[in-house]
């Protein structure tokens, strides 16, 4: 099992300059294999002491400490293969608080890209199914769930235009640039009350999608949304926005089948 | 058990203006008690129509069409008691995402306020355990807990600042003035790897959590960020963020024990 | 000459609440006819209090204080009949300062609307040239200029897609449903260096301008952006955004002729 | 005189992907001498060609075309040093249109810094003056205004803390960490009716600064405002927020002198 090592940050007061300055940032570093030695840019910790219990201090060769704990989920997900265009946990968060879901819940997603939505909501939900046609997405969306030990999820190499298997489901999620596409395999699929997500990055996409559901009797357009996380530095009297804002992710649009 | 009825929007083409007018709005109206017919303003329902099957088109007496459908856990969770300052969708979801907590997860949140959190909380976890010392607001969470039917929240009157009953837990929410009071409490009780995660709407109650959370080895300051929603209207040819924006709900402070 | 009153806000401190409140709001009064005495809810002020100099105390007849001062551009700027779709501060602004007009900068902007950005832009450049179609429009802006005393602002009855008569100009602003049928005009009309902006409250728009644009080799499109505003709440130790953002207003995109 | 050059961006159909892809960006060259040949990674320009009028296309000698025309005042604004935290024109823009300077305006701004912020609003008003106590920063500040051939801007080595020798502002701008010190001498120097505003990076100097200001009867505080600009992507059918968004600037405060 994965191991998760901390490393304080330290930082020093130069009289020069009449302040702190940061010798070296805190950082987190992940462990896979607990089977050899440990390498980082501080010296070696030895296997043994990878398996010392949470919260242990434990040291390097060269007397630099880390406290090491048990990955969880998190700390996993953060390091499955990440596509380009993966969808942030602010998004993946209203998804969930807007639809419900919960671990009653039965979910399909498409396309499954690297599976990192998939496996996010393979952890909240009763029973995921994913969709893609790439085999190439495929073999990697099957890699991260197999490196985050999920078992209630199925990938399928399908076209989801030409239909879903599952029935009754609770939500349908598209991350694809043409979720429009998909609307009648979605109709069939989900169950009345059940809801239709798409994520897509431009507001054409979004336009496109929801004036052609919007002549569906059997769906209703709720609202399209974006989420706009902002970072704060907060360090002593400092108290600002980081120079960095996180720019854009993508716009969600969300319909209930009725 | 409650069900949710849908009236579709009406627009018409009025010659003089050359285009849609909408007529009236599209509208969900919340069905509490099906045991008598239900009134809008557009007629009333009879309440044996209230009982047809999900996806059924019923009709008032004046012969005004809506679907019906069984209310789920988001329909009945947006009716209960909301306070001013209720957390709000996209708070719950990144909270719950950048914590990973599921099913199998032991939370405690505080002050409980509405209940609004904790039930939300004790939709996705495995138990969760809410704290106030206020009596007000802990009839208010035990009359909602009630509605939405939730079995495993527990809703203690109890000064947090006075330690918490709970250990191992994976995640403690604060939803209160002044959270750096609760640190001490929240060391005991959360495992190694868990997290801490507070919600104040001011920028001053953020900068005096993280300095007094910064002096504590027993804990890693993640980052404080807030979330922006903005809503899009899109119909049509127009695409534009609504003229009122939603404005600010609070800044969340993400911590690690460790 | 117009003047403006100040009243001070009050505030109480509450032993039962054990904190301030706020009595009455602090607020600004705009005095547009000295000649006769201002009624004001917490009394009238008599007519040759109101020519005092600026900054001096008077009191109404309830022994109310008021601050008097002269009214300068913005205190009458505010005045001026306000369309629906005003084009706010900020964004007068940022076209301002990425297009660097100044007092010797010759300038059009069409449709005139209310006249708001035309008088504004006459109050920085030397000359401004207002185009619409309306006549409602155009009295409105009329009256609008004499109100503020504008000389170097000439308002036209013209269709701005038949022609400009101006030429060697600057800056060229447009605000209007459809600018991308003005391009041509434009083209004939703007100096070599000079800027042509539209105002725009959807992204179809901008879409739409942004692509046919393209196709001009004596026009390069510089960029489009949108200004959010965000105002905070400072007071005490309170220091939070306001709960109502200021939504959208519109896109501004901004062009180069070459 | 300083030129521009422009240099069209080239895209080419590439059939096995489908689609366009962009082969070189467009670009804009600034050129400060036209006393002798300019090379670009295109080839080199005749010095000759230089001078050509505004629009002229003029070739390197290996055929690349550019367009060339005078540098306006913007082209060689963004020329001048700038330092690290220099203020945007985004909030240079609402500096002016909220406190409606121009070309009759009396203006005071410390700490001068790169001068940046003096040179702009010298190009607008009627006389402004600068002050700060380091001798790197006048020196660029001199150097920037002779750069950009400003004949109404002073700079004055002096700590703006001990007085401010001109009376009768119509604005005073604030850009230095500790603002809250300079009050008193704004407002010895404010006409009534004038405007104080201030620039900071973090919310913890506006508190502080807005904390005291509300002490001084001869002065009301407006608004505290922060802006976010977001450039858009629009090409083609995509129309989207770019993926980096311009972080964050600075918080502006705004006092009126009564």
């Amino acid at each position: 099992m994965a191991r998760v090592l901390f490393k304080r940050g330290k930082k020093e007061f130069v009289k020069e300059l009449n302040r702190e300055i940061t010798i070296s940032k805190q950082r987190f570093y992940y462990v896979l294999n607990t089977e050899q030695d440990f390498i980082t840019e501080e010296g070696s910790i030895d296997k043994k002491e990878l398996k010392k219990k949470d919260g242990s201090v434990i040291k390097t060769n060269k007397n630099k400490e880390f406290t090491i704990f048990s990955a969880d989920f998190i700390d996993n997900y953060k390091k499955i293969g990440r596509k380009a265009q993966i969808i942030t946990p602010k998004d993946i968060g209203i998804i969930i608080t807007e639809t419900g879901i919960n671990n009653k819940s039965k979910v399909v997603d498409a396309g499954t890209g690297s599976g990192a939505l998939a496996c996010y909501l393979a952890h909240i939900c009763k029973e995921v199914t994913s969709y893609d046609i790439r085999d190439d997405a495929i073999d990697i969306a099957k890699k991260n769930k197999e490196f985050l030990n999920i078992k209630n999820l199925k990938i399928k190499k399908k076209d989801i235009f030409k239909g879903i298997d599952e029935k009754e489901l609770d939500l349908i999620v598209l991350d694809m640039p043409n979720p429009w596409n998909a609307i009648k395999s979605c109709e069939k699929s989900l169950r009345i009350g059940g809801y239709l997500v798409i994520y897509v990055p431009t507001i054409l996409q979004v336009s496109d999608f929801v004036n052609e559901i919007k002549k569906y009797d059997s769906f209703v357009y709720l609202k399209t949304i974006e989420l706009i996380e902002r970072k704060w530095k907060i360090d002593g009297r400092i108290a600002r926005p980081n120079s960095e804002a996180i720019g854009h992710t993508g716009f969600l649009s969300f319909v209930r089948r009725i």
